[in-house]
Parts: structure tokens; sequence; C-alpha cells
């Protein structure tokens, strides 16, 4: 392929709220161009690596035996109010209405439309198991796209949903999908963990995620180094702390006077305490579907709240930071307030590591006054969750001690159980004729994302550096001047030569100076370059391998050789 | 591939609204489902079909330089606003607001995005001329949405945008883009005809469509015998009609008092001539963007009206017909409405072939009156427009006679010019350095369509009978009873021989009746099916060719060489 005969719009400078390598460089190179916000087009170059990307994950969901379908991008809004999510999303969740009223929405996820796919036409288990999946846009109407492809609103994303008979089966494909989304994320070559993670909007009993490490990652992994415990901190689990220092003594119960004692730092020296012996109160405003209220989460004082977690304990929509207002109106004293003798009504959660405590300094719900003495016994089970923000060093379930990695979530894998199925009243017959909701899985890939995700995770500062796998082409020929035509016959030749063994070959055939060229081959970054200039005189080219820049001449007359190897 | 691991729910009974061959027939064999008003999802059978023709189309796009892109189906508001078509397109626009409030459009067609895509990048016509395409959604809010895929709202396309320095380079794209769609529905197996047409919404000075002519079809095309014209009607142009009946005399032009004439007919009867040397008036409401008003359009007596020929003579966005009262407002009497003393104000519209017309008989624009000697001199050029509906038996500009077949528009190819490209500012500079705007040609095929259109021409009364260029499957083998172990083992045998050499097979391996299957077979439609029956005992199976349900025994050995030949 002739460079001019493709549509590569390389820029010099990207534009400033491009932050990121893989944004900046997508956008230099001419691979995508914002086209509003968290919208984005895919340019000839960009498509190139999408259409790469898709082949990989097609291939290894048909392998997996999943069958490819489509389903139409505008749902009726009706099929999510059989769900019940039409109202719980949130507004990330985009409405519409048609010329006659009707209300739909644009799909950010397709639970609903492919249990409305199979139901009444899956009847019996012997239909199943059954696993449908599609590679198609998305839209989420996000507070704050950014990042280019990494957080826009319209995507394309790899969604696939099973159906089972039992949980057994419903695992067994689980562990399958697992094993596929590695198959996908090992081909294209990039470093990544799956990890255990919270279900979010999607929910279900259980749910990994694929993560890529990589520094500028939006999410906290924490690893075990004892065995191959991986999670998101949304969902990290470690085990029960312990503390050295002594715990401190009463003689039951009771009620002290500390003034300007408002945070635990204070409470800490005022007491001569470990704050570990303490419980910090962290006050949130919920909002819920039809209303929102004060809650409260109570922790060790040297644990921090893990807001997802804090999320998933109250069941609320949102979390926002209660305001003084908010707390006052609540009956409650900021920075005294603890889990004994709150105003009545108050909704509150504690979390599980505080489950049968004792001699715990905290809040007495008084201006100026704390609780000594105070033991966590008598609560109702349900207000014990797990709140905690898991950190670097803390100890795991394995014994090991975890550390902690920043990822970027490229794939996720959920066993639904029969959420959707049960709530859409989609059945089948048992082996004993019983009607049973569907058991279902289902399973994500951010197609779109992943083409920033690799260049996040393989860029130098000159720009992109494609793995073979994904690149838009693999051998790029850099002719220094097209005009002189021994070079250029070469270059056709070589080109030509290269592509009757199909091999993707971009020729530079521009009339541009010689520095252009190649800084347009490092920013493109295909992984092998060749440059046909004077050298040739002497039967000599020089091949450039794109990751690290490393320079070689080669005989002209082994080129093609040593490339045919090298792809 | 196993028939029980691929989710093909085949149904007994189509919807009643479903009442085309097309629509029943990919409805009862699992290839679709409808999901809301010209709402539909593929299902695993009709992604394979659809996959098949995209597949297609890439490849004689990239044959032809295209290069592919995908640009964001939600489109921001903004750029339809700079070309005007904001406003002007009408309620098939969706429009839709973010959570922010910001305004958005479903792209209907992409003219706009692709302007904004190469608007300031392509600054020289050294880099012109471009070809840019893409296969993606459209979404179309149809007042009616009717016949499964072939009316529906949302619906995959291929668009593509050709850029130019100039109209001769347009040209030359615009007949390669003939060409490659003409390459594209041969490789199809399409009977098709490429004709004249109205440029509609997308605006031009030139359009072709490609139509497969079928007796279903929506539209009516004029051809001539005597050379390859053809036409839409809504484009379709005639020879100048003669008539061999006496011409009226008069002296001069004279009102006549003619009670209850108020038609044609009664006219042509009160003064005894062809209605051929009458002026009929078709009275419509016009609706502007900003305004509607009453709009005449005249005609010979015995021709008729064409209604997308009268819509780009006046430039409405649409045209009702006016009522009563609208023709009271307008100071027209009904039935007795001519050219000739028209209320002051009143817009009109007189059909070419009247230009230059004279002892003609019209409304004399007051009731129970004519007026004879009526000679059609002395209006403003502009009057003139063509109008008339050409019929079957016509005489075509090309001496021969027009005869009117159906047909589904299946492709469309425009000559835009500088349309969107001069309202977008998108320019580039000339060989002297000046800047010009963009020459533009568009052009579209629709994707999804063409699956139900390929069936709608090629079904019998059991089912879809796919040609094997997009069958999903080329081969169906049915296994009579697949408890029987040498019936089971001879056709999995069959299947890997057979996949072995790249062709595809559908194996019915379900626990299904024999009749059951065969039905299901003829229902889908793949070109080849195999029975292996009790036959296979005598060393025997038999070949069935789907197109006319032909069958043959044939020796078991024998068979996979057959469909080898065959495939």
């Amino acid at each position: 392929m002739k460079f001019t005969k493709l549509y590569i719009p390389t820029l010099k400078e990207a534009p400033k709220d491009a932050t990121l390598p893989s944004h900046q460089f997508l956008l230099r190179a001419g691979f995508i161009q914002q086209t509003g916000s968290g919208l984005y087009n895919f340019l000839p170059l960009g498509k190139r690596v999408l259409r790469k990307i898709e082949n990989i994950i097609r291939d290894e969901m048909d392998r997996a035996g999943a069958n490819e379908v489509s389903m139409s991008f505008v749902v009726p809004s009706e099929l999510w109010k059989q769900s019940g999510r039409f109202f719980k999303f949130g507004s990330e969740l985009l409405r519409l209405n048609d010329r006659k009223g009707n209300d739909y929405i644009l799909g950010p996820t397709h639970e609903e439309s492919v249990v409305d796919m199979v139901r009444g036409r899956v009847n019996s288990y012997k239909q199943l198991p059954l696993n449908l999946y599609q590679i198609g846009l998305k839209f989420r109407d996000e507070a704050r796209p950014r990042f280019g492809l990494l957080r826009c609103r319209e995507f394309i994303m790899k969604d696939s949903y099973s159906f089972h008979s039992s949980y057994e089966d419903l695992k067994r494909e689980f562990d399958l999908m697992q094993e596929t989304y590695s198959k996908i994320f090992t081909r294209l070559g990039l470093n990544f963990r799956c990890v255990e993670a919270d279900s979010g909007a999607i929910g279900g009993s259980g749910s990994k995620e694929f993560m890529v490490l990589a520094d500028n990652g939006e999410d906290d992994i924490l690893i075990s180094d004892s065995s191959d415990y991986a999670a998101n901190i949304e969902a990290a689990k470690r085990a029960k702390r312990t503390c050295s220092a002594e715990r401190p003594q009463s003689n039951g119960m009771l009620k002290f006077h500390t003034p300007n004692c408002s945070t635990i730092a204070s409470v800490s020296e005022f007491f001569k305490v470990d704050p570990f012996y303490t419980i910090k109160a962290v006050i949130k405003k919920a909002i819920y579907e039809d209303r929102s209220e004060v809650v409260i989460f109570f922790l060790r004082g040297d644990d921090e709240l893990q807001e997802t977690k804090a999320l998933n304990a109250c069941g609320a929509l949102e979390l926002l930071d209660a305001d003084e207002k908010d707390i006052s109106e609540a009956k409650l004293v900021a920075g005294y307030c603890g889990p004994i003798g709150l105003p009545e009504g108050i909704n509150f959660y504690i979390d599980s590591e505080l489950d049968g405590e004792y001699e715990m300094i905290c809040g007495a719900n008084q201006k100026d006054y704390h609780a000594i003495g105070v033991s966590i016994i008598n609560f109702n089970k349900d207000r014990f969750k797990d709140l905690v923000a898991v950190k670097a060093g803390d100890k795991a379930l394995d014994g090991g001690t975890l550390s902690m990695t920043k990822g970027i979530e490229v794939g996720h894998i959920f066993q639904l159980g029969d959420r959707y199925s049960a709530a859409m009243d989609a059945t089948f017959l048992d082996e004993n004729g019983k009607a049973k909701p569907f058991i279902m899985g289902c399973y994500g890939i951010g197609v779109s994302r992943l083409e920033a995700v690799i260049i996040e995770s393989s860029h130098d500062d000159k720009g992109c550096v494609w793995k073979k796998e994904c690149a838009p082409f693999s051998v790029h020929i850099i002719v220094s001047n097209f005009k002189d035509e021994a070079q250029a016959k070469f270059a056709l030749e070589l080109e030509s030569r290269l592509e009757s063994f199909g091999i993707e070959v971009l020729l530079d055939d521009r009339d541009e100076r010689f520095g252009v060229k190649m800084a347009d081959f490092e920013l493109i970054g295909n992984p092998f370059g060749v440059v046909v200039g004077k050298g040739l005189a002497n039967a000599e080219v020089e091949l450039i391998i794109r990751d690290g820049l490393i320079k070689e001449k080669v005989a002209s007359s082994e080129i093609l050789g040593k490339l045919k190897e090298l792809v």
C-alpha cells in the first residue's frame, strides 16, 4: 500500500487536553480524530488496528464455541423497565425519544436485549448451554470523558452472554471464558492480570476483571506475593489486621471530655493509644432512586473507606460527601460521631474487622465527648460489611504480603446468575419439566479501548511501538528519494514481493524530506522499517526494528528473506 | 459446525405483519428477530450472511482504492447546523440530548462527519483524490417502518465519500464507483439495473441508483427497449408527447360556461376534445422550514403528477394534499383552476411539455367556467419544470418505448459537488494556490437491506434459496438418524473432510424427526444438502440442490468429490 493512497494525516502537535501517551500518539499519528466530547472517528490506520483486534477476539470466541450475533444499538426502554435497570442505571444511560414519542435507550450493555433474544425461543435444558456474542457499539454518557479511547462515550465492545441450566455449568463457562480472554490478551502481546472484581451496575454473584498493568492506569490492583491472588481495590480482601501496641484498658464504657479532638490523630494523642484502637466515622449522603439520606460508615481509625465497597454496602446509586447542613439535619456531631447512641433512624455500617472488638475509643455523639471501653457487640449482623481500602503492605489471606500496582481494565467477566432472567421472566424447562429462570454469565472486552491500551503499554518518546499482531502494517519502507529511479524501483519490487507472501507493507512514496518520512515512521510505529537510500548503490539497505529503534545494514539481496523471517 | 452448537430458533409461523417472503423467511428460519418498530437483532445465521455481504463490499471497495474508516454514530448537531441540514432533514433525523443538555443526532448519513474528518487536514490538491468509506450503523426515524430489513430504522450501510479537486475527477470516481457497485451486486448474484435517480435529501448535481428487479419492490423503474436507458420514475425523462387527435380551434381566448365540469373527463366530454388538449391543476399544500403555502402544479389532462418531481420543483420539505379550507383560503376554485388569472401571490409550476402550447382548455379560476384557446406563453422560464409521472408505453428520448418494472434500491451514488464543503468551509489550495471547496461524491449501499433483497429475489414456497457467495453455509448435512452409529460416523467424517478444504458445513445432529430436519433445510436454504440415511447401508447418500430441490443419489464414496466440485 502506497502512503500517498492512504489517508494518514499526521500532526506535529497533539491537542493540550491529550495528557496520556496513547491519546497523544494516536491523534498525532493519524489513527483517530475527536468529533465531540467522548466521541471519536477512526481514520484508516486506526481502523486497520481495530479490525485486527476484532479478528483476534472473534477467532478465540468462535473457537470457544460462542455464536456471533448483533443486537440493535437503539433499544426499547420497555426491556430495561422489565429488568428494573431503566431507573437504576443513572445518568450514564442515554435516553431518547423517537418521532412518535416512544422512549428508547442507546445500549450501554445488552443483557436485556439478549434475554429477549432467547426468551420464548429456548425452552428446554436440552438447548443449553448457549453463548452469544457481538462486537459492536455501546454508549455510556460518562460525566467526564477523557484520555481519548480509554474513557469515551461511544465505544466498541465485545460483549457475550451465556445461558445455562445450572450454576455448575455457568462456572464451567466462566472458567472457559477466563481462559479464552487470557488467550486473547496474550495474542495481543499485553502484560495483564486477571483480578477479583466488584460487579458494579451489572450485578450478579461474582466477577473478575482483566487488567493490563500500566503506570497510567485508573485502577488500583493488589497482588499477593504468596499466590496468584490479585484483586481490584474495589473487591480486595486481606487478612484481619492485628496490632502490637498495647490495647487501652478501662472499667467499662465511660464518656470522656475531649475538647478539640475531632480528628483521629488528636484522639489518639489525647488518650495515648494507637489509632488501631479508635473508630472513625465517615459520613456520606447516599442517593437512592427515590430519596437521599445520610449514611455513616465506621472503621478503624487507621483504615480508609473504599468507596465502591461503601456503595455496595448501602445499595445507593451514588455517594456524596455529606456537608455541614446534611450532618446537622441528621442531628449528628461532626468529629464526635460513634456507633453507640446514634440518633434514631440513622443508617450506618461497621467494617467487618471491628466485629467483636472491645476496649475501643470512639465519638460519643455529643460535642467534645468521646467514649472509651467500647465493645462492638450486639449489633445486627447486617450492619457489618467489608468497607476498608486494602493497601500495600497489608497481609493477604494466603499469608503473603500485598503490593499495589496500577491497571487499565480491558475485560470483565461476570457470573450473573438469574438476576436478569428472573426479572424478565425468561425460563426453560429442566429435566423434571419444571420452569426455571436461565442461569446466566456475561463477558465484556473493551475493543476500541484496547487500541489505546496497547500503545499505553508500548510506546517510546518518538511514538507508537506496535506489536506485529495488530500493527497497521508489518513493514514500512522509507524511500529516501522516490524520484531516484533505482530507489523507487527497488522499493516497489520489495513491496510487491512482500505482499505476494501476504505481508502487509506501507511504502512511503511521498515527495517529502527524508527527515519527515523518518519521523512519521517512528510516530506511526509499524514494527519493521526498511530505509532505501544512497546505500542502495552499494547494494545495501537499512533495517530498523521499531521497538528500540535498532538499526542494521542488510544486503539488498537479503532484505526480503530477513523480513520474511522476522514477520 | 453442529446444528446443536448454533442458535437457530426456527419458527413454524411468521408474525402476521410479515407480508413479504424475505421478511417471513428470515424470521422463520432464525436469521433475524424484531426487537422494536424498525429495530432488528441478527441471530447467528443472519450475522453470518451479513459478514459475507460486508466482506464482498469491503473487498471491492479496497480494490477500488477506497480507505476504510469509522465515524461516530452519535454526531454533534453542530456539524449538521454548519451544513444547514439540522433543520431541513425533517423528522427522519433522530435528535437527542446528553446528560449536560448538549444536542446530538444519530447519523442517518455522514456527509458532515466526513467533511469534518478531512477539513483542515487535507490542504492541497496534491493530497487529492481521496475516497473514505465505512460499514456501520445508520438510523432514520421512518414514519412507517415495514417489510423487515427492507425498511427499518436502525440499519447497516456502506457509505463512502470522495474528495476531488475538479468535477472531471469526480466524474472519473463516480464512474469507478458505478463499476465497483456493478461488481459487488454481480458477485452477490443479483439481477439489477443502474438507473437515473433523484438526489433527494442528499442533494448534488446528479445521481444513479442500483435497483434489484423484484415484484415486491417499492420503486417504479422505466426501461427503454432501444438503449440501456433506465430511470427511477422520480427522475425518468421521456420524449415530448404528441397526439393524433384533432387540436381544438378557437378565435382567441374565451371564457365558457361549463357547469358540473370539475373533472378532466367531463371537460373533455363537454368540449369533445382529447384530454391531451386540456390542462389539469393539482393543488398541494407545501410545507417549508418556516411556513406552509398552497402550490399549484399544472400538467396535461391525461398526465399524472410525479410527487418527487413536484417536491424538487418547489423546494418544499413535504407536500400534502390541499384540503377545501386551504383552497378557499387561497381564493382558488376547486375544479376550475387554470394558470391564467390566478389570485396574486399564488405559487405555481407548469410542466415543461406545456411550454409554448396553444389552443388549450383549462379552468378560468371562476366557478363553472373554463377558458379555451389558451396559449402557454409569456410565463417566466422558472415556472416550467419536469412534473410528469412517465408511464409504460411512453416514448423514450432514444426513440424506443419505455416499459415499467418494480425495483428495490440497494445502492445510490451521487455527484455532490461542493454542496457540503462550501457550506462547511472545507477548502484546499489548487495549483494556483487559490482556496477552493472540495468537489465531493458520495456512494451508499444498504448492507443489511441486501440480506432481505437477496431472499426477495431468491426463494420458493418452502423458504430461502441462498446463492453460495453469501449462504450461511455451503453444505447442509441432514442425518436421518443421528443415533445410528454408521450414519453419524459418516456424517462427521464428511463434515471434517469438507471443512479441511475450507468448505463451510452445517451438520444437523439434532435428535429430531427426519421431516423436521428436512423442513429446516428447506427453510434455511443452504445451497447444497446431503441426506445421510438408510441408503448408506448400500453405500449411497442423497444430494439435494436447494435451488429447485433437485435430488440425486450419489455413491457415498463420491459425495466429497462431487461437493468440492459444486462449491
